[in-house]
């Protein structure tokens, strides 16, 4: 048997602490062996969580510590290139959550650090490891519905965006924070890359940030060709408030499928008041709890059997550039032809 | 072509008019000739509504009147007996409501009085012309789901019941207000009679009366077996308020069939304060409307091409034995074995 | 009371005989006066079936019809323009079935016609009338979910093209044959006009027709912003062979509505084989049956109540102008600004 | 914070692992001491997979292991009486899969050996735990639809009877081993007891067994009324091949809660051979991960806090005693009073 791989998380977050819970009892083959939070008590608390003693303020201890075979970094986007490239030279595999970097050129050196130390770099899209999701792949790559010819994907996040979210510098819009699952899904299942793309985008649900912020979109529609000739169309909104709406919809030559689901629980009401109804899906929490748990798996596996991970850097980096390209499309109002790599 | 059935409406309340409005214009080789209703205004009103005439507070009326050749009876339950016979000995085709008759000796003199006169006699189990329920029937005869095995049928209403249904000598309960149509579908599923069944029925909704009418019952369920050996289940409900709720399941050896919708229209709305909803079904009018006009062109068809309807008197008949059984078992407590006929 | 209208079918197909149908029986203070198709056999089996004696083959023989009160036109769409003048000069209403012409200018020409001669001219937009959208639309202007954001509206034909549709100067392409609906509904939804748009469109299911049509796109998607600035995508489909899949969903400030039903009945069946399954539904004319109805009452009422029908002439001008729009953009692969009217 | 409980497993089949696996990683407060089964090559294949080292093949070793402070029972329900006395008179806290024991005489013996040795005893009606069914009672309490009339709740397993199972002195049939989770949550829902109940079974399934096994059953249905006056009905079937068929209804005096879902995962697919399908469910393991998750949690939480299990010994006691119930009413065709306690 392998021996068991010693996790650091780094950045005690909420979708944080949601990987280190898997790997601190769900995931085999590993154990949690540190947490990093800049916030000494959310690093404090995390480790009482976790039952681990070992917690830092600084990423920069783990790369000397020995106990650490692979990191999961979960920090603000724009601190993920420096927290890989340091963590790669130390020998460390890397999971980095989405949206990778904050452009490509970051990806870029992100992922020769990884190649160069003979690291593993999988990318947060925990979408293909859910298996609504890898039922609609494997129904598509049968043939059950023909060829792809267009793929329909949308998100809708319930909560007010946090304030750093609505400067575009920082954040890259909810194409990057809220889209970057939808983006990626449109690669997964097409087997292509972007070709070219139209964005638009509003804000329609935090106008008291429009003048600060006047790049500031929450609502955003893009669609367009992929290089294989499928179209694609994705939406996205931020704070809809009444759960996490997420649906993916595969048209093919003589067939569609769906994926997703609404519904929070099992239970529905039939009242003279309400007529039939049920609770909306909260978050993304609950719709994907098992798809993290089997991304968390997967990196392990990766590790453990020296295989690529099913999301690697390239699919974070192909992601920030149809981000890009977006979000042009968004400012200029033009069709945006997105470059041969 | 053959000449246009001239159809009298006896009884033109709510069901009545429905029936007329499908003969006025829908029904292909017929027309209305003429209504009844011992109320002179709601005869006068209805006869308005169809565009016509001639209107009667007497049925007997009709009896002599040669441009009616078939009636469509909507009385109360207790008058069928004699308005049939009658009607039958004036060589007019019948078309008589469920509940058939009030018991098993006056369905034996109505079918008999048909058949003497060689007029049709059709019972308005209208879930038979349904296109769900019909289906549903091609799926099982066709082996989709093996051998059936159980079946299930409940149907709940929403509305109080009218005062003359709360004594039991006048309606047979919801047993026959409301199950019949349960009854009849078992029939007709399972091609097989009722040999045994336990029913238990309460009054849970209309608790102001339960001291005039004691055995009043407005929720009952009962289960038994089939002379074929299939296992059958029925719920039924008055009073539900919140929507008409219908639905059967055939339970197969390998497979299982599932009939019914709950959703008024295809509209569902996702708020913060109902989560997803959606308006419920409001009455059996909304639930069957096809299946009434179909029941309708069905009788017209089976007068004009003289071949027997789809829901024959005995069909009518067998029903109202099981309804008496079920009053039976509530009344005694104890499971009632019918008789072989 | 008003005297019946008598109604004049020019075009016995598909869509013209349901309406005819509706006609004939079904709506209050109309009846058919005569059927008109260039096919003399058609005509005569639609007279037939329709149980009237006129019928013929050149629609000028209506204008001197006095038993005509008003046409519906369901000819080809490049007839449209002059049937619907010259039915407006002979003091015809009109009822002129989508899309409502070729061009905007043949759209202007219509309007005038019918405005100088004091005749009603309602485009065939049947969604208005259908229920769910009615529930949907109410369920919006109360603010069940707020502010309107996005609406999404798709429609997927099942039907192989007819061979004139691949020449888009006759059919104007999907967006007019198929998505016109969509484009009406977002008008309708919205209570705006389109400002600007881009589309795209693709051939995928009818390649053999590539070489001698290649501006034939089966596959669409189209987005934009009206000028409220609400956001819409529609897309489309031709030939999906499996069923008519159509649905809108409307994206509020602080909820989502969503309209539409795939299910052709009410069954559905579990089995080892297949999963759980149910029938899609075949056609607009399975689940628009009653909202032709209800479209063609609507109609008449509008006629005998002399007031405006809830789909006017400009209504069928400005999804003309939208469909031209769209064409434009997947021709030269640029967005679309609409002009100001 | 309070020590770790040391789990114990006996019984390491397909259910007991599910649990191990819970108290291995997942839940917080527990680890797995020891496994036991009396097949050597189980215990030690669990052991590794628990990554522990203690197996034994039978349980009396683990009464003096002081590692052992909770045992979890899955052994075959003719050996839980003597299990759980000499587990509880070696003061280990019991976890005691259902059906509780043989006969109600049993389940008292291991009431009172618990109560003795003031350990606690929860029994395995894991859907007390599981968030739909909690969802639902929470607003059954609410009194979201009234006052509570009716249960239906229904089980249907997919797989062949293990060859004991036929032999109704072994297994108590499928009341007690697929419908015993249903006779616990009309118990749980109602807030009441068994009064009378009536039930029927047959063999429809399994007809090669039928003339060495005359009483085994594979369809069963089962009615009657709680002491509350609450009316139920239950129905059962093993072998129906396609998937893990299961849910809940409960009829208020103004609603209805309906709990319980069908679909494997949340992709369907629309294709011409096969309409609009989706992968049944497979089995409860599926259904209810979550809630055997939370119910493991939920007897460790016990333990630490000394509050009584959500599901006690008497909750098992009286489900025995409904089971006895309604195999005597379909061994004798008879309704079946149960005695007050």
């Amino acid at each position: 048997m392998n021996k068991s791989i010693g996790v650091c998380l780094i950045g005690a977050g909420r979708a944080g602490m949601i990987h280190a819970m898997n790997f601190a009892g769900k995931t085999p083959g590993a154990h949690m062996a540190a947490v990093v939070d800049i916030d000494v008590q959310a690093a404090k608390d995390a480790a009482a969580r976790l039952e681990i003693d070992k917690f830092y303020t600084d990423y920069k201890h783990v790369l000397d510590d020995g106990a650490v075979n692979a990191v999961v970094i979960v920090s603000p986007t724009n601190l993920h290139k420096q927290i890989v490239i340091d963590c790669a030279n130390a020998k460390k595999h890397v999971f980095c959550e989405k949206p990778m970097a904050m452009d490509v050129a970051e990806c870029d050196a992100m992922i020769a650090a990884c190649e160069e130390n003979g690291v593993k770099l999988q990318i947060g899209f925990m979408r293909r490891h859910d298996e609504s999701f890898q039922e609609a792949k494997r129904l598509l790559d049968e043939g059950a519905v023909g060829e792809l010819v267009q793929i329909h994907s949308c998100t809708r996040g319930p909560s007010k965006p946090r304030p750093w979210m609505y400067d575009l510098k920082k954040s890259n819009g909810i194409l990057a924070e809220v889209n970057s699952h939808d983006i990626d899904s449109v690669r997964w299942f097409s087997g292509s890359e972007y070709k070219s793309l139209y964005a638009i985008g509003g804000n329609y649900r935090n106008r008291e940030v429009a003048a600060q912020y006047p790049d500031y979109y929450d609502s955003v529609l893009m669609n367009g060709v992929m290089r294989s000739g499928v179209q694609f169309s994705i939406d996205g909104a931020a704070y809809i408030q009444y759960g996490y709406d997420s649906r993916v919809e595969l048209v093919g030559s003589k067939g569609t499928i769906h994926v997703g689901r609404s519904n929070r629980d099992f239970t529905t009401c039939a009242t003279v008041e309400n007529g039939i109804s049920s609770a909306f899906i909260r978050s993304w929490t609950d719709l994907f709890r098992d798809a993290y748990l089997r991304e968390d798996i997967g990196f392990i596996s990766s590790i453990q059997s020296d295989t690529p991970p099913l999301v690697t850097g390239r699919d974070g980096r192909m992601a920030v550039e149809a981000v890009y390209a977006g979000n042009e499309s968004i400012a200029t109002g033009k069709i945006v032809h997105l470059n041969d790599d």
